[in-house]
């Protein structure tokens, strides 16, 4: 490789390097570093704090996975938030869903926003919709003054750090708080398995506070560790069964890949006992 | 990083990058290169030609799925072909089946026995049941010679260089004509994420020979793409469905694992017809 990038993901014990092209930005917010590289493989590569968030080329399968499980459990979904995804690939999904009336972008560092809309369009490409409102200001304490929302979901770095509090007991009860009668929240809880202990943490937090909580995971190319989890907390709706058809427009999700990404019963008993460890 | 290892994987665009706490073994044979080091977070790991082979803590994912699924779909496996596999994994997961009469390990390079014995017993400690026949052969030419095999698994390197000949055609039909009429064949095909071709390949040329063929999936944390895919070619039994309880000792797999691994139908189809693609 003549120019490389190495990753410096925290929880990683691999170390990921990728080819770089070009460098197209590098800068830095009041809150963290951001870059955005050409790969000759990936395609647009955005960096923060020196970990890839998403790659051109693969990017979809996690934004599909984080938004369209919670958004096709919900019957009729019309006002939506989302914390962090500044980007604006996990707005680009829920947008597909034409139910949807209002949908709250509440992302802390507007720089994320900007970089998003000159160099990243095929994700920033929605953030103009009539329906979307962003709000540059701390989602934890933006989903205080919130009600009756349907969705709430979560599209945060890395649960270390600035995002930490995102994965709170607090926060979780806030959440709850804010949602309709019958909504849904998801969040990613990392990856299954390199940061497989996020995973249950996130799992029994929520349990203290919704009725109905599970997990389902997908493989994410570029994630360390790859087999990325998320969890989801509902006050109504059993969300391993998909409640509409599935929208127009995605690449990997559809209502059969709804139920599938569910872990077998057996394994997410398991897995939450310690067992299956690698 | 102090010591490191840079894994060169030519299918992979991300390059891996492992800490070296200590090289156990650095050598050649007349086929390939050897090593086994140790690191911090993944134990003792063996390594072919600058491409890891297996880690001491994530083994199991690869060799339970590689052999339990063949092996359970089959309702009383006697006799079972390995080709490939001299470090014992997938031998050691076989042997947890009672039924099984007679193995044969095919390994062409009799030095990756010699030093998984030594270096890797959490692996080869099966190798020296009384069940266990090991042949230093070129595989492709031993199953010429077989018949009546229940279950033939392929546990080779990467489908390039030397391990070609064992994802032709030619090979799949001599593959067919050594199993019992009941028989199951199974392979990895790489993975899903980066050398997605390869599984599609393999899937058509299976098809054209086997009258059911199908694919199942699991993320495995330390191979490139970690969406890693197995190609399984069965003359009778219909593979989604295992027809024997979950033998003792697995991690990972269990029947509620092995009928979960099979992508849906719409996923299978979009990924045969080259959609849903990073």
């Amino acid at each position: 490789m003549a120019v490389s990038f190495m990753e410096n993901e925290p929880f990683s014990p691999i170390k990921y390097v990728y080819e770089v092209e070009e460098i197209l930005y590098k800068g830095k917010s009041k809150f963290q570093e951001l870059m955005v590289f050409i790969s000759p493989d990936f395609g647009r590569v955005f960096v923060l704090d020196n970990i890839v968030q998403l790659t051109e080329r693969d990017e979809f399968f996690y934004h599909e996975m984080l938004t369209h499980i919670a958004m096709h459990t919900h019957p009729n979904p019309e006002k939506v938030v989302v914390i962090g995804g500044g980007d604006g690939g996990t707005m680009r999904e829920v947008l597909r869903h034409k139910c949807v009336k209002k949908a709250y972008l509440v992302e802390i560092d507007k720089k994320v926003v900007e970089i998003s809309k000159k160099y990243l369009p095929f994700v920033s490409s929605g953030l103009d919709d009539f329906r979307v409102e962003i709000h540059y200001v701390d989602g934890a304490e933006f989903i205080k003054k919130q009600q009756d929302v349907d969705v709430v979901i979560v599209d945060s770095t890395d649960a270390i750090g600035m995002a930490r509090s995102l994965y709170s007991e607090e926060f979780f009860k806030n959440i709850f708080h804010c949602l309709s009668y019958n909504g849904l929240y998801v969040t990613h809880s990392e990856s299954l398995g390199f940061h497989r202990e996020m995973a249950i943490e996130v799992q029994n937090s929520l349990k203290k506070i919704f009725p109905i909580v599970d997990l389902y995971s997908f493989p994410i190319p570029t994630y360390p560790g790859n087999w990325w989890s998320f969890a989801i907390g509902s006050k109504k709706y059993e969300p391993r069964k998909p409640n509409r058809e599935t929208v127009d427009g995605t690449k990997i999700y559809d209502t059969q890949v709804h139920s599938w990404c569910f872990l077998p019963m057996s394994l997410y008993n398991r897995i939450m006992n310690g067992m299956a460890k690698w």
